[in-house]
């Protein structure tokens, strides 16, 4: 399978995004293509021998709670450790700190091939995304203590935001950070807090992969009136280790209050534990050196040590936000290829039926191959196209992530902007039509894809978390034309705009693209008519009344793009390859990018016909 | 819940489809409103107290097998129980079958309330089918000892078609039948066989809620030469019942040679065994009084019972296909209906976050909730649009089955031909969209909805099966653009664009319904303009390649008409469910209609693009 997934990262890599330059950059001086490859081939084959292998285990044997532990199968201990062993959970990192220094977008090539063989077995990207976070917001102490344990595969991270009674309105969480005794502040791994609260949905809150796990966490600092502050402002951000730590990032004996309530059972991504945890609730007071008297002068409330300024806590979370978007996008990619793969694979080789037409008319000719029936066919190139334009898109935002971080200044704000604008694209677009895929895949096996026996029903299971987790589609959608598109009076918006027409101008010079390009260049015309439109009067609630549809316009618009970018490289090369990649283009913008029409117009007329329906009425 | 879907139906039957007239006519002379008022009384009170407490159950404790014998839940057999002594087995039937002699229309919206409560505990749907087949083409004695028990719900039934090698390709079938010693024609029950094959996907294969299970069996009269003829005209239709019966019905202690193979373990419906089953394979030779030698005079080969003509096997099997196909729609329809009022209870109890704009924008107000939010608002009126214009499409069609059976020539005539073309209609669409339905569903819940806490993630994994089982996606589209339209030159289509001017008609003479008319009479011209488009040539290879998204476009087509059509009852009433139809049949107007564009230029332009994709260039 990841044969097929390797040849689709290697074009994208190299005959299209041209990583290979980056190389000519100091901090990736030591780099060349064959150690890309090298990383690349390592990341195929432990996916392949420790992940893939064991994916449906994870699905059949979810993790169970004993005595407040969490039992996971044993494959999950191995894949873990291989993975910890890779080297992987550092790829990006400084040398300096035991990192390979890799750039990011080959970073995302090499973690695709573990995302496509088991989805759910690896918790490792909320690992580096912690990491990452304490490396830019925390302090030395707390880097060495917490961040450099993670990047070895000692430690394990969270991220601690929803709470029971608020999902995504984060405005209203309630745990309490108080400050732990009078000489809090005088603390070496940062001032010293006592917490309690609950939170919800926490991957990986709760295991034994590793000797400690990290959870960052959101909770607020009550004011002088014990009162805590509304709204997002009052949001501070902390360290809770399950067990406390010596300075230099050991695990001691000694456990911190933070309890598993409860796992959730979750519809697909089963090997991830999902948990309910309680911080402070009791179970574990901490008392004794190092710490002080807790909220009740008995060692109350879970050992907490603040990150960044009190009520910054939301912009230093913020910092992980773009690269997990992108790796959820990634995530509902790779398991778009993997059903799509697996369906191409199943077509070629199931026999059954005969042509339309006359060649199919005599019952004495012997049954045909599925992939024969233009069905079948329509069903895998819609696939492919959605999968390998969601990798094309994946690809690209990794690239702008390292061009932000090592370009120069100019085509580093660019990145930055365009990054801004195409996260909400690249978390929605993906987790949308990759699961559309999956559901595509199944239909390619008839009964045999709705069975367990075949991997394509797990897929579609997984990917329906996308949709959810890291911010849904409406929260993506709100961010898009609520925030992404009027950011620095539409600059964002020019940006992108001057790079489709650039891809379009291209396009122009090839016979074989360019009604395409000209298809483009109308879409982005009907997008920038209905962005205007539904801001036209000022009037948020008119204006966002089709957020989600404006979403899923700009998504199309985008990757019908990208695809026109891809068909450029590909356009004029004899091999097959390369005619299925222009092929899957003209695909996009023959069947796929003429639905933005719909989507638009209800943007474009703000339309109110969902926002007005009275709450008795449905 | 129920309250909900039973004000649905109400409407639609009533106000709408004003079943009661059927009154008037001699079949149905014993009814009135208040009769059928008691039937859905009943069906509801059974669906609530002995179905949909038990859906979570039959989802987790899935169907075993042990020592050849499919075990399943308690809660199934109470369910098949009350179903049973509840006469719905025998509602539409002749009084003086001991049915209710009820229109069909009424009994599917009695059904409906099944599988709203838990669609796959009940595989009732396949014994009235499998009896209503024996009605119609068995013999006098057939019918005593084979269909009356299956009313009463003593029996059970199957219908056996497809094969592990031939899915939905019945000319390979290879199961054969042959005749049971020189005397087999004279035999009480029909002619006697001996048969021998595996059939696959056979739903309530093997089970013991019933005494005793009548398999209707798909298999080919060898001919002289000992081969199998090819193709569909070879196929006869078989009883074999799993164990032998006395002529009035009564089960024997002769158990049949048909034997539990395996039982395939689905992603959804699982409260329904589905079975690999073996016939003949010599586990349970059949010998003595009342048979045959066998196929090696020892008794090989199951025993059964012809039905029909040889040859005539296929023609008799679609008598059950129309009814079958409307059962999947209505399922897929009450799948969409349960999560569309489970998510609307959930939004209007769920508090998060605030509206968008000013009024929003303090953190001291509390939270919202969600069903205040635009795009819930949204999520929820595409549910309702989609799953209430389902129903409307599956109680029109259930209003024309009893046309066509009670209705003046003419009338019934124009029942049959309506019949013929929306079948795949009333299959395909629900099964698609009411999925689709599912997933907002999922949505509008957050994580919650993808949690099994939440009903709502089983109804999306139970619907799921409906674009596969009783013909897939791809061959509804076939069966639809290719047989269909073109059916008797083009009458059915005629016919149908004379219903849908008609209902536009008495639209253009309302304010608030004549922009959809107009919307609506160009939508009808588009798919008459593609249709032909699309043969223009007579190329079938050509006009087929884009046989689903045809589909797609003229299930929105028929479903926007029928939402014209209703909400031309409701419009100018002043209650909020009326004004709740209007606004759905504007969301369809608005947001889904247009859709057909894009699925429409495909087929006129008969693109090739997939079609023509080389098979390595995948």
């Amino acid at each position: 399978m990841t044969s097929g997934l390797r040849a689709a990262i290697d074009f994208l890599l190299h005959d299209w995004l041209q990583v290979e330059a980056l190389c000519a950059r100091p901090r990736y001086a030591e780099h060349a293509r064959d150690t890309f490859d090298a990383v690349l081939d390592t990341c195929e084959r432990l996916a392949r021998d420790k992940f893939a292998p064991h994916n449906r285990t994870v699905d059949v044997q979810e993790p169970r709670m004993e005595d407040g532990r969490v039992v996971l199968p044993a494959c999950t201990h191995e894949a873990w450790r291989a993975y910890a062993e890779s080297g992987m959970l550092a790829a990006a990192q400084d040398a300096g700190l035991g990192g390979m220094q890799l750039p990011y977008v080959v970073e995302a090539a090499g973690n695709a091939f573990f995302a496509a063989a088991s989805v759910s077995i690896s918790a490792a990207m909320l690992t580096v995304g912690n990491a990452n976070l304490l490396l830019a917001h925390g302090t030395p102490a707390q880097r060495r203590a917490f961040a450099l344990p993670q990047l070895a595969g000692r430690f394990a991270g969270t991220m601690c935001l929803s709470e029971p009674q608020a999902g995504s309105s984060l405005s209203d969480i309630t745990t309490r950070a108080e400050p732990d005794g009078p000489d809090f502040e005088v603390e070496t791994l940062g001032p010293r807090y006592r917490l309690r609260g609950a939170k919800m949905w926490i991957s990986a809150g709760e295991h034994e992969l590793t000797d400690n796990i990290v959870h960052l966490v959101l909770a607020k600092i009550p004011g002088p009136d014990g009162r805590l502050v509304p709204g997002v402002k009052g949001i501070s951000l902390f360290i809770v280790p399950k067990w406390l730590v010596t300075p230099d990032g050991q695990r001691t004996e000694r456990r911190n209050d933070v309890a598993l309530a409860g796992l959730n059972h979750k519809c697909g991504w089963r090997g991830t534990p999902n948990t309910l945890l309680n911080f402070g609730e009791g179970r574990h007071p901490v008392t004794g050196p190092g710490v002080g008297p807790g909220l009740d002068g008995q060692g109350a409330g879970a050992v907490a040590y603040r990150v960044g300024a009190v009520g910054d806590g939301l912009r230093c979370m913020f910092h992980m936000m773009n690269e997990a978007r992108i790796g959820v996008g990634m995530a509902a990619t790779m398991l778009g290829m993997a059903g799509y793969l697996a369906s191409l694979e199943y077509a070629r080789t199931r026999l059954q039926g005969r042509p339309v037409g006359p060649a199919g008319k005599d019952p004495a000719q012997p049954p045909v191959r599925i992939i024969e029936h233009a069905d079948v066919r329509r069903m895998l190139l819609a696939q492919k196209a959605y999968c390998e334009g969601a990798l094309a898109l994946e690809l690209y935002c990794a690239r702008l992530v390292d061009e932000q971080r090592t370009g120069e200044a100019a085509a580093a704000e660019e990145a930055r902007l365009l990054l801004e604008l195409l996260t909400p694209i690249a978390k929605s677009w993906p987790s949308e039509w990759c699961l559309e895929a999956n559901s595509l895949a199944i239909q390619v096996h008839g009964g045999y894809g709705y069975t367990r026996d075949f991997p394509v029903e797990q897929y579609w299971r997984d990917n329906r978390l996308n949709m959810i987790h890291e911010g849904t589609h409406g929260i993506q959608a709100l961010d898009l034309l609520g925030r992404k598109v009027l950011l620095e009076q539409g600059r964002a918006l020019a940006l992108l705009g001057r790079r489709v027409e650039a891809t379009a101008a291209r396009a122009d010079a090839v016979p074989a693209l360019a009604g395409h390009a000209a298809a483009l260049r109308q879409a982005w015309q009907a997008l920038l008519a209905a962005t205007h439109a539904a801001w036209e009067g000022g009037d948020p609630v008119a204006a966002l009344a089709n957020a989600v549809p404006y979403l899923q316009a700009f998504g199309h618009t985008v990757i019908a793009w990208l695809w026109l970018d891809v068909a450029l490289v590909a356009a004029g090369r004899p091999d097959a390859a390369s005619l299925g990649r222009v092929q899957a283009c003209r695909y996009f913008f023959h069947y796929e990018l003429p639905r933005t029409g719909p989507w638009l117009q209800v943007v474009r007329t703000r339309d109110l016909t969902c926002a007005t329906m009275p709450e008795e009425a449905f």
